[in-house]
């Protein structure tokens, strides 16, 4: 009876048109152009390369996508049983009508080439977007992207951070900051400007947030001026040379900026929280980060209490830090949930934060799910798995164990799927 | 099968009458007086507040109850989904005979005018307990309530102590020691002289604990005489401008004088460890409060050698702390697990982190649980919620699992309700 | 449906022949000779202590075995909920054929004579090997093991380090390891050379890994030689008296020694992550080990990137550490998941831990299990407890969720089971 009535929960929910309100699609090039893509994805070439596939074998710049494909395929016999893999299985099924449960020598090519004659068709994306029930996907724009050439009402821009708090010490981030502002810029004064020019820029292209990835030990605070300027002096004398100390500085004092522009411009300012890049520069390409799972949130009482008027969706990188995330959420107005970032995008994972989120979190500050896909293909698969997970923990916990209705479940849950994004993002 | 099978473990666990180990009950006022201070509790208001009710909104201090409730109400439906809220209903269900499963601007009026026909009749603290199935509660008394005027078997004393370690450097707090214990402080040894007169007074008027909240950084040690007597000139001399050190210093002599006169009294020692004071000033009355879950029981090492002869019930905030409380009672005879506390007092969180209680802890060794009610009418729907969790987890560890009857499995379940809480408060 | 889909796959799991890649057997008496060998384990002395038996009494040296066992089962009747000691039934059942779940003053002494009958029998060990379906199991031998009188295909070498990272700073150590090498050790050139001697003593006896515990604080890296040198004077002048600096500069460079050897031999250097010696002095005998969870695999982050050549099976100490086990294992090609140690070694941790696993680590990077027992007698118990969370989870995560056949669910546990450990441990 509960798998049925969980069946029954996921299709209605699986009826609901979406947006994802959080990709990295590049708006010129949404849809995959072959199977390479696909396989491609980090989440492939990395397993591949962790279940022994040497990387110069993966990245070989001479491969042709088939070629490509054929060396992936090699690790597939090790990853059937990972999630990441059943994506692809439901994609091929779904997308490409192609049912298969394993992927090895005997049938790759045959997928290759239905993928491939699905992706010639023109209409290819607009098919994905369909049967993928995406209406729109927010984009991750670098500061500088011009945002020209696409539908910013499908394709959302959002303003990604990182170089700015990270990487103001490199001159090439600060030449592109002055390129694309039209400021020199040459003190804090002119940072500040600039910043507000991009943000200006953004919201008048339709962005919807602002977004940056965090590492652990990142622990934000009011920088006052004299401060920032001397840390600035630094940084602007000696570039990457410039002490820890003073690039931290620098990039509090740049991180509290984006927050004062949030508020000027009602932004969301997503926060992802947890990561520390390059921790195995031996892997692949976006195959090299992981992390410190002992972070707290606690690192950023200061922002939340000085911008109350910023909401700030926050994703954490690992599960430990998800009943901080629930308890935050339920403090603070400010501070929302969002999604199933990364490593804790596995089932047993979401399943077990959802389940806490959903127990004692105003219903109003939950968003529930993003694909962080580069290619189109993969929000359905991705969107799937959660939606039967989110479809098994409101069958468990709320229609059996609370005694509501399913029609009350379904409610709760195109909430968690669309309305927050909507009432999040598309409040202005 | 199981769910009959739980449903019946959870009514033979639910005839057994129960003592509360630890609650905020005002002996002088233990029931509500109308249905806001029901939805006065900081579990509602903090997530009204959360879920966008500005505070000045719901604290209006012009408000009658009744309009208070109607400004509390208008949140409630961002709330139905939280375990919160669903207090409220089985309260309203089993206590004011009202069935609703949703609160709103439909229904509240008839819920306030029911409970408070109900609350306006003589015997209903009574009436309250008898439905609760409740025999006795634990208080949380301040160092210098003079204890009187109510009866101390129904309502047993602890002596909860936070003032004493935490703020000391206060004026005030160290005037009400002296008047309290008539021993002027002038010296440690006045505080220690104090500090047993407060022992004796509380026990000699039936208190069954000492008790304290924790900071994650709380790392108690021995303090010897010559430091405690150099940190309390520091703070005598200039009160809470003394530094961070001074008063941490202090707070571990004073911790550690708390846990010897636990030994000469025998009195267990609550510990409720891992709670950030005021992460959120702006936040509602007790609404403030949050963690740091980044804390470990080995910050207690030295604690629990040096005391081999006092219990130690032991309350953690973060669930990621829980296998180090399974593990610390599992190997020090002292530590005993105690109820599942405020953050972590959620259903799937509860599930949990019973189950590595009850799968790895001496059974004599868990208390299982407690409702840090202010309020008499939240103890049956908060009992009531873990006592259908451990029904679950005895049903499918002990009875499907381990083949276990069901009565063995009730008596097991008894023990951690009941039982326990005798052996541990009540052996002497 | 559930129920008897899982009892299938356990019990053609169940057939499986395994080799238990960690255990603490003594090849010279790996059988138990009486009951009190098995009540002796340090799983029931420590929680007998903790549930109030005096450790003085546990460990009085005047006892006979079967007084031994008289005292121990004073303490049975606080413990019959702990999956601890339902692996004791289920020895009771399965090698001594008698039928308890519970042990008391009524049957302790049936049990005692039963074992005692069986243990007597000369083949007894054959007989426990073959019951429990075992082939070959792992020792943990000191560095100065001679290795011999015993059959090393049954019972395999595997070189155990703590002594030579920790305490070389005691003198016995540095004689053990000079003796054991016949090189004399004053200097870091001769710790080399009598660490690889050792290594190729072990290897030529058929040793198949290299292991070693480590506390919450390791942070292993690369020491030069001449900051090696500095630490050595220091530690070889006046032993643990040397600074804690010199002293975990030394162990880090010893490690890294350790590291290089099992490069230049090709062994897996299994890494057992965050024990914390001696927490409770007050304890019984090997009960007396607890741990701090702030623990995280960045701290071996030079260490994964400085060895790829290197397998590194990793256990961990606190369930909070899984999630990292698993995305590191995911990235880092040279870092596999080893089994469930110790205070992560109860049901309900282990499932939460196997599912984040199995849903995202290549499945060729997963040694399911290992007994980490002291005798024979244990292996089946705790085999059998992992065996049947393991068809739980393939039942309900692979047949159920994902469609996958039962033959497929079992081939995939049999990999993880046993595979694994011959390709990982005995790949040349």
């Amino acid at each position: 009876m509960t798998d049925s009535l969980q069946q029954r929960l996921f299709e209605q929910l699986n009826e609901i048109v979406l947006i994802d309100p959080h990709t990295h699609i590049n708006p010129h090039a949404p849809a995959s152009s072959s199977l390479a893509d696909i396989l491609g994805y980090h989440y492939y070439t990395e397993l591949a390369h962790s279940a022994g596939i040497p990387r110069e074998k993966i990245e070989d710049p001479t491969l042709s996508p088939k070629e490509k494909v054929s060396v992936l395929v090699e690790a597939m016999s090790h990853l059937d049983n990972t999630v990441q893999l059943s994506w692809l299985f439901e994609a091929a099924r779904e997308l490409f009508e192609v049912d298969i449960d394993r992927l090895d020598a005997s049938n790759w090519e045959a997928l290759f080439d239905a993928a491939q004659a699905k992706m010639n068709q023109p209409d290819w994306e607009d098919q994905v977007l369909a049967k993928s029930r995406l209406e729109a996907v927010f984009l991750t724009n670098d500061f500088d992207d011009p945002l020209e050439g696409f539908d910013t009402s499908r394709y959302v821009p959002c303003l990604r951070t990182d170089e700015l708090v990270f990487h103001l010490a490199k001159p090439a981030v600060r030449q592109r900051l002055a390129e694309s502002s039209g400021i020199d810029v040459g003190s804090i004064d002119d940072i500040t400007a600039a910043i507000s020019q991009r943000f200006q820029y953004f919201v008048s292209r339709g962005a919807r947030a602002c977004a940056i990835s965090l590492p652990p030990w990142f622990s934000p605070r009011a920088v006052d001026d004299a401060e920032a300027h001397s840390a600035w002096l630094e940084v602007a004398a000696v570039g990457e040379s410039a002490g820890t100390e003073a690039r931290a500085t620098l990039g509090y004092w740049v991180f509290w900026q984006l927050a004062k522009r949030c508020s000027d411009f009602k932004l969301p300012f997503d926060l992802m929280i947890g990561v520390n890049r390059s921790v195995y520069p031996g892997g692949v390409f976006q195959g090299q980060d992981l992390y410190d799972s002992r972070v707290s949130l606690i690192q950023y009482q200061e922002l939340f209490n000085a911008f109350a008027d910023v909401t700030f969706p926050i994703s954490v990188l690992a599960s430990v830090t998800n009943q901080e995330l629930v308890s935050y959420s339920w403090i603070f107005p400010n501070v929302v949930c969002h999604g199933h970032w990364w490593y804790s995008n596995t089932p047993s994972i979401i399943q077990r934060d959802l389940q806490a989120r959903l127990e004692a979190v105003p219903r109003n500050k939950i968003l529930g799910y993003y694909s962080d896909m580069y290619k189109l293909e993969f929000a359905l698969p991705k969107f799937a798995m959660y939606k039967r997970i989110l479809a098994k923990v409101l069958a468990e916990q709320f229609v059996i164990t609370r005694g509501w209705s399913e029609a009350r479940a379904v409610e709760f849950g195109v909430q968690i799927l669309r309305g927050n994004v909507e009432s999040i993002f598309f409040r202005n």
